[in-house]
């Protein structure tokens, strides 16, 4: 996907992109949207926040995949609702998708929703999809290189989660490399190193979950 | 991308990958294109591939990412003429971008060229490149569901390589349930259990690919 070209397809999703910003703030949810590659652990890591944190954060998940519902699947049996995209080929997620599987959703029993992208490193990072916080997923076999070669999406990211960090015993991988790439691309983004399988570095996580409900945007700002 | 959308793009990519076919079969080059996520080891594959068949197939490699000349440094150190090409945010490599890199490799002393594209398990599926063969290659951490998640990838591949098998002990994936999927959506293709780093299941794949160069190919023809 080169961008000049898609101009116009990006024109458009912009402006689906802002109608779904303004749903979120009208319901009061705060949306946030995942990307990485794919195997990652994505899912893993939002099946385990969504059990985690049953009875302090009402969540609900909207999967992409090229096929299969898998992940939505796994999001149900965790105990949250989720609403499969199927995207047939499709790359990436566009706002349109996601401004229809949001009326699959309970909205008004819901705090927060994810979006969790086609596993695709290039080109999600391109369309914005009306979330109020992008999150990049990387998980250490995928080796240390990445922020340095795929910057344009590390660069957009508020959050990065190092993920799978039980393999960094098995695996050749410098979190310091890591930590001092990503902070040339992106010197604002927050990090966390996590095991979303062991559960290791999870509560961090958590807790910017929980500052960033809607909720607790508004709270934050009554207290300024 | 969305396939409908680009058909222009692709076909004027085809014309130019035909140009590529023609000249590698004028020059008696075998192509091999390998695909896969970020992250796979598809360098790795690679390096190691070059230093050991160093006398036995001479190889030059164009290198495909967004940004840095990373993996064209390690195929240099591992003995083998490289070109890196930077796609500056493109998510996958094309063939008129190939036909460009091919005048910097040494042709007439090659008898086979890879191409490593862009790390993205859905884009460069797309796009010829005018190779001989496609290789996929699958690592074990992204999971054992990733052939029915992109089958439209898995689907195009003559070779699957599933590589990072020394890592089998620690993660959970099902070796048979990946060779059944594969089954599901790709009959034909070959498949090799490799760990490009340990050099495990090696033997296999270098015995492929000395059967596949344009030599053994007329060969095998002459000898049919």
């Amino acid at each position: 996907m080169k961008l000049s070209v898609n101009k116009k397809i990006l024109d458009s999703n912009d402006k689906a992109a802002q109608r779904n910003r303004q749903r979120f703030a009208e319901l009061g949810l705060a949306c946030i949207n995942v990307v990485s590659s794919p195997g990652s652990g994505k899912t893993t890591l939002l099946a385990r926040t969504v059990r985690d944190l049953a009875g302090r954060l009402r969540m609900g998940v909207i999967e992409g995949d090229i096929k299969t519902d898998t992940d939505a699947r796994a999001i149900r049996a965790a105990g949250a609702p989720a609403v499969q995209i199927e995207t047939e080929g499709a790359c990436h997620l566009s706002a349109r998708q996601v401004h229809a599987a949001l009326d699959e959703l309970p909205l008004g029993e819901l705090d927060m929703v994810f979006i969790e992208n086609v596993g695709n490193l290039v080109c999600p990072s391109a369309f914005d999809l009306g979330e109020n916080r992008r999150v990049v997923v990387l998980s250490v076999p995928e080796g240390d290189d990445k922020p340095c070669k795929y910057p344009g999406t590390f660069a957009v990211a508020d959050v990065i989660v190092i993920n799978k960090i039980d393999l960094l015993e098995y695996i050749e991988f410098s979190l310091e490399r890591v930590l001092a790439d990503i902070s040339k691309v992106n010197r604002g983004a927050k990090v966390f190193e996590v095991s979303a399988r062991t559960g290791r570095g999870m509560e961090q996580w958590y807790e910017w979950l929980l500052s960033h409900t809607a909720k607790s945007n508004i709270r934050n700002q009554n207290a300024k």
